[in-house]
């Protein structure tokens, strides 16, 4: 599934959104710590979805886990450390890994792909726009070939009330990527 | 232990066998989600033996984490986000991460790697034999130099019914690497 | 944040102090094995203090999770499959997998990183001076710009009596890096 050929370096950039629906009974938050404050011990696994930038097209879920790092009550929230993935169904997938503040945008390390995105790195900006429910990031990629358009639509400004559309959030055939993720 | 130079983007290709012997205690299913129904939530930390593709080698050993996604009925099977190694004595190590799914084959992403595999990129094919005690893995590997060929040996086709040799099984000393991992 | 441009392949050693200084709940040893005995099934999230190699300045934190994979009593220790990064402030962070040895150095994989280590790649070795409470690391890092030098001081020769710089334990300001993570 792989060539011998150069790897390039210019970079592309990928927005996407991150809901969740409360329909995939996530997260679970696992209080390891048996403290009553999130403490360290405590562990997040998580399944969201995912849509284009432009909120026209479902392309797929995260999955991962986010490790509780510590609390910290002056900034009125949380480190954790996130291990995750983006999944675009047939396009492949994108793995992430880097801190998770719930009160501050940060950058994640992109640690791999798989299809379109076999050799991939780069990182990727996450701002979260409703605590923990809907995030927009945007990845700077580099080492793969250009992606394909309609995973390249301008993407609906960020902000917190922002929505799919309804074709998008209803996985219509025309508003889904091929075999997107489930 | 690396060097300055350029990096290699041709495409090596690595075939193994993992083989759960169910003498490693191993996977360790923890049903953290507390349901009865495999869920998002249960964690399966697991660790099983690594063989040449060709069977006749012992190499090593995975370590790692499947997180559980969740259970897919219409598929009778589960989705995973599997994080973890493929050790390979004191030739080094290959880390990876993607989705496991128990009821067909995927590509994971080739996070990077040490020794021999200092550098490493690119993806690698997970087809399941037997679930979950027999996988066999090929890998499209990039960035490192030639693999050595006690590596390379031609492998065995995959199927429910293949066999370590019985030296490697006993990691007779011909029939390991050097210092393989255990 | 990044820029279209020939990826250096040049190796940049980076020297840090990885010291548990007891006042960060850390680690948090999650024994859900439910086994007298360290085994597979136990999780162990963690968060440390970094610090220079110079020892001179405060940088950060590691923030992660280490899986034991079995205990070794031959060797008196256990291994572990460690997945975690190291942050440096404002400066980025870095993100390594690999073993974990309680009783041999080990190297791991460099698998990404983010701000200044953004497209990092190369690996790393560990070297613990007390279990598990200070360790020393020499990254081989590639793929990135040169190291600010405040980061390249000349190491104290790792040993197990060596301790921070008292202005970089009480993080006075000239002791500290930009924003230094916490």
């Amino acid at each position: 599934p792989t060539s011998d050929s150069s790897r390039p370096t210019k970079v592309q950039e990928l927005n996407v959104y991150e809901i969740n629906e409360r329909d995939r009974g996530s997260p679970a938050f696992l209080k390891l710590s048996q403290k009553s404050v999130n403490s360290l011990g405590d562990l997040v696994p998580f399944s969201n979805k995912v849509y284009s930038g432009d909120l026209e097209k479902r392309l797929g879920i995260t999955s991962g886990i986010c490790i509780l790092i510590k609390n910290e009550p002056e900034k009125k929230g949380d480190r954790y450390e996130a291990i995750y993935s983006f999944y675009f169904g047939d396009y492949g997938h994108i793995s992430v890994q880097g801190q998770y503040l719930t009160y501050q945008e940060t950058y994640l390390a992109v640690t791999g792909g798989s299809g379109i995105f076999e050799g991939v790195y780069g990182q990727v900006k996450l701002q979260q726009l409703i605590f923990p429910f809907k995030l927009f990031y945007t990845f700077y990629l580099k080492g793969i070939a250009d992606l394909p358009s309609e995973l390249l639509g301008t993407p609906v400004p960020p902000s917190p009330t922002v929505e799919p559309s309804a074709a998008a959030k209803a996985t219509e055939p025309h508003a889904t990527i091929p075999n997107f993720t489930n």
